[in-house]
């Protein structure tokens, strides 16, 4: 016999960008009912998936089956659903939780797909998905278990069911490995772990590491000069760098050089705008103009925010920790025009 | 006062191959004086170098100060030398040691940058420095302590003076340390470890775990349809495998996430023979005609016989250890053509 609810069941995914939209793929596969929900910035999205064209921003059509919900059909998409995925952009994250708290009455889990450090309202920084349950518990509702999605996921292969590997972090584990089993398919497949803030923590490093690695790539163009033996020495500095801090914050080496982390950093440092930014100022452009260029054609880089964040984080929460950070120190003055890119090879490098 | 022998000295580099006359760019640079022996197999090597024209091997012309030795000088190049580098191929090792042997009084250190797991005579699998040590006393001299490097090195940007962290592994870490220092400059410099069994293991096995990284490559080309999660999910794979072995082995699992087993995996994965015999088997050839197309070029796929005498070292000394190793078992069958392509994407996700 089958304990209740073990199968699939029915998911509202909040978030109809690309990662919302990608995860449908693998829930259809797995037999949910899903519900895709658009923010007022996704009606263009929905637009395109009612008409059974390619989502935009992952170039695959949702699969069949998947019912879509206007941003004022908020209520309707959340009625009766058992799990809740939050796929928003972060900064939208909590403002979505709180509108979606009244809803969540029968819900098993929130699973996060959006992710980083934010700031609460005192300053202080911290994991998004303590800051996500603190919205709902604000509100004098019971707490509903947060799980935080991350590892090596770009959403226009988890659309196109290319195989793929998630981590799933939760502190109650066993709620972690149900929800890895329940959602999992052939080619989409999660290792759970209770290390939730490590999985947190990575899944925004990794874009402030992945600027570092565009930037040797940048160095190879720029110069004509191959810099590969760099790019292995980034990696490693990056990941004993995400272990220590994942560790200093009560989370499990594992989850540094697994899936999270170094997994994470590969394929992050292999594409994306972190890594452009990062190449165009290995090549020569001055960072600060860099940025501008980026920002004025809508590029977003994650990874600048996420250095600034990581710096109140580790003032706030660990003292001493700076000499054990080189690159990470060296990438905060980076971004902000005080770091060269001298300056981040050497940070790379061992000491003599 | 600096301690005597504390600044440069004089090395022997025996092997004229890439790694060895690379290293003669940074030896050069710190102020040693470097002699370069060549075996039989290196006459043309040196021909080009004393000819002043680029070494084969790496595009670059060894510096300026170096002196060149044939095989039959082989007393000679070692002649009141303190240092002694190890670079012929790793099959060449233990023959070049035990003909050096009675040549190394005064000599405090030998650097090895030859690397694997060698099968002794009663075909025990261990490490190449262990091998290298039983040599030497089997011949009734004093030991000497064997420094091994490790790191993502490409010998090519050794030699044209890029950037390039290694690691110097040796029981006797202060020697490791103070090695690293005479031989710093400001592009290379040597991270220093006690742990010389990990540096030593995780040289080798990048190589196997290179040619899956290869093969998402090849699936990305072959099928026309992108890995790049898989290719973060089979690095994530590889670098946990390689914590656990280093592990079990005694070593430390730094080495493992750092510089000789992430940082070397990440710059063999993006080009060389491990990844273009995994590229070939992705995009569809079978991995014994990928190896007999590629062994009839003279393309040696190191990663091959380094996932055989990985088989042996596991069954040999780590007992129950597979179920850790869903990657690296998959990755022997494989090169005997008793595993496949789908066999290798479901070694790297995570079981349901």
């Amino acid at each position: 016999m089958t304990e209740t609810g073990d199968g699939a069941g029915t998911v509202a995914v909040l978030g109809a960008g690309a990662m919302g939209s990608a995860l449908a793929t693998p829930l259809r596969a797995a037999g949910w009912e899903v519900r895709l929900w658009g923010t007022a910035y996704d009606e263009h999205l929905l637009d395109a998936c009612a008409a059974g064209q390619p989502h935009p921003r992952t170039g695959v059509p949702v699969p069949a089956g998947v019912r879509l919900y206007r941003s004022d059909e908020f209520a309707e998409a959340l009625h009766g659903v058992d799990t809740v995925v939050l796929s928003t952009s972060s900064a939208g994250v909590v403002d979505t939780t709180a509108a979606a708290t009244p809803y969540l009455t029968g819900v098993r889990a929130l699973l996060l797909t959006s992710k980083g450090f934010a700031a609460n309202a005192e300053g202080r920084v911290g994991p998004l998905h303590k800051a996500v349950q603190a919205t709902i518990q604000a509100q004098g509702w019971e707490p509903v278990p947060v799980i935080v999605v991350g590892g090596p996921c770009l959403a226009t292969e988890v659309a196109a069911g290319r195989p793929t590997a998630a981590v799933f972090g939760c502190a109650d584990r066993a709620l972690a490995q149900r929800y890895a089993t329940r959602m999992g398919t052939d080619v989409y497949r999660a290792h759970a772990t209770e290390d939730e803030t490590g999985v947190e923590l990575c899944s925004s490093l990794k874009n402030v590491y992945a600027i570092a690695l565009g930037i040797t790539d940048g160095l190879s163009k720029g110069g004509h000069q191959p810099s590969d033996n760099l790019k292995g020495a980034v990696f490693a500095r990056a990941v004993t760098e995400m272990v220590f801090l994942v560790e200093a914050l009560g989370g499990e080496a594992s989850t540094a050089y697994g899936l999270a982390g170094a997994g994470d950093l590969e394929v992050t440092g292999m594409s994306g705008r972190n890594k452009i930014y990062g190449s165009r100022v290995g090549a020569g452009q001055a960072p600060t103009t860099a940025l501008a260029e980026m920002a004025a054609a809508e590029q977003t880089v994650e990874g600048v925010p996420a250095a600034r964040l990581a710096k109140r984080l580790v003032d706030q929460r660990l003292e001493g920790a700076w000499p054990r950070l080189p690159l990470l120190r060296t990438m905060i003055g980076l971004v902000d025009g005080k770091a060269t890119v001298s300056d981040v090879v050497a940070a790379a490098l061992p000491r003599l």
